[in-house]
């Protein structure tokens, strides 16, 4: 298969578009590839084409949109997911993975156990780092769609902006959050099993830090969101993320 | 909560058990645990106690058997994956994982593609490497069993004994094995959804190296296994067994 790029401003075929600085560089020095070879390219918000070099230096990459394609299909549900940042580098390959599963947007929550500030965030240019492996995860894994990595933000500001939601949506309807938590968190815990098999058409699905919820956390966030726990065993923190994923996948029959 | 070991010989209250060197080493060495100290022991084969440490010394270390305790609950299906051995240290990671989403046993494989002779895995003693790693993620999971690491075998002789279960199963049974493919391997390939939802009493899964299976692999798979696929975006194949135990488990409502 041809090598794949990510192209935002390709929108339709006969467009000679410029590919970004990151895309330029992979085609340009690490493939070598020179004009008149066939790409693929994607421009990040569900289109697929076929691709001619058109132009290969050291100051820049461009591509020619040739005919589009069918793209990997998207789930039905738009899926969030709101991930408290953890320790080291492990929130890159979380990133990488919930990717991989298909989300539409990943959020990063600053928790009362989370290990580093909103600010310390902010300064290590981080949330722009995961923009960039989300690029990269998308090339590899085959869809057409880059998920947004959105500014980082504390779980009360996200839980508040969830029950906002709830209170909007028709009465009757599903809290529009799941909130993952031990088994013995709450009477309330509920298991993947028992959520609804018709996926709604989005949710947002909640992962703690190492440290977990404080008790004030699951009480504020079960106002908004239902509880659900995923399984007896202690699950590392850092593979909760693609467990939790899969699992809604799996319900919702998009696996 | 107390530091958790693993006490092969522990059978009832009463007992005075020696442990083995490397949970000794951890209990004298690492946490420095003195005689006296209250630690809880699991035997591996699903019972778990009370215990309190009656020798810790430089050769060796004992604990009496207190009050058995309830274990965390097994999955009712028995599910071994079947798991061709990846490049470097990524089967550990797999082993890890594999048994803190509750797996039965881990079968490792050499297939057509994978980059390491079955001569190599036995020279290297990989399995009683990843033996040791799966103590350690009962360990930190919380499960009172330590899934078995079977002795690696060929692809061929893992499908031809999945044949062999398949004829002698009564006949109108599902097929025992499910082998983990592309959704374009095969006009058969079923998704996770398409799965009875009511468990068999054991079921192995199936999955392959980095370079997928040859058309001969699948051919032979076919005629005992069912052809599953994980949607249709291509995934890393360290992180295939993860993702095809959480979407088995959830299509058994144990998740």
């Amino acid at each position: 298969m041809h090598a794949r790029f990510h192209a935002p401003a390709a929108e339709r075929t006969g467009d000679v578009v410029e590919l970004p600085h990151d895309e330029a560089q992979h085609l340009v020095r690490v493939l070598r590839l020179k004009v008149g070879a066939a790409v693929r390219i994607f421009n990040g918000r569900g289109a697929e084409f076929d691709g001619v070099v058109a132009k290969a230096s050291k100051d820049g990459a461009r591509v020619r949109v040739e005919q589009s394609r069918a793209a990997v299909p998207e789930a039905r549900v738009a899926v969030t997911l709101a991930q408290a940042v953890l320790k080291g580098d492990k929130m890159d390959d979380i990133v990488r993975d919930a990717v991989m599963m298909g989300v539409a947007a990943i959020q990063p929550l600053v928790t009362a156990r989370t290990e580093i500030a909103l600010a310390a965030l902010g300064r290590g240019h981080r949330r722009e780092r995961w923009q960039r492996i989300a690029v990269s995860s998308s090339k590899q894994c085959g869809r057409a769609v880059v998920p947004a990595v959105l500014e980082p933000r504390t779980f009360t500001d996200a839980s508040e902006a969830l029950w906002d939601q709830a209170r909007e949506a028709t009465s009757g309807s599903a809290l529009p959050g799941l909130l993952c938590v031990e088994p013995t968190a709450s009477a309330d815990v509920i298991s993947m099993g028992d959520l609804e098999s018709a996926p709604p058409l989005a949710s947002t699905i909640i992962v703690g830090p190492e440290g977990g919820w404080t008790a004030a956390e699951i009480t504020a966030g079960s106002s908004a969101c239902r509880l659900v726990t995923l399984g007896p065993r202690t699950l590392r923190a850092d593979a909760m993320a693609i467990i939790a994923l899969t699992a809604l996948l799996t319900r919702w029959r998009e696996l």
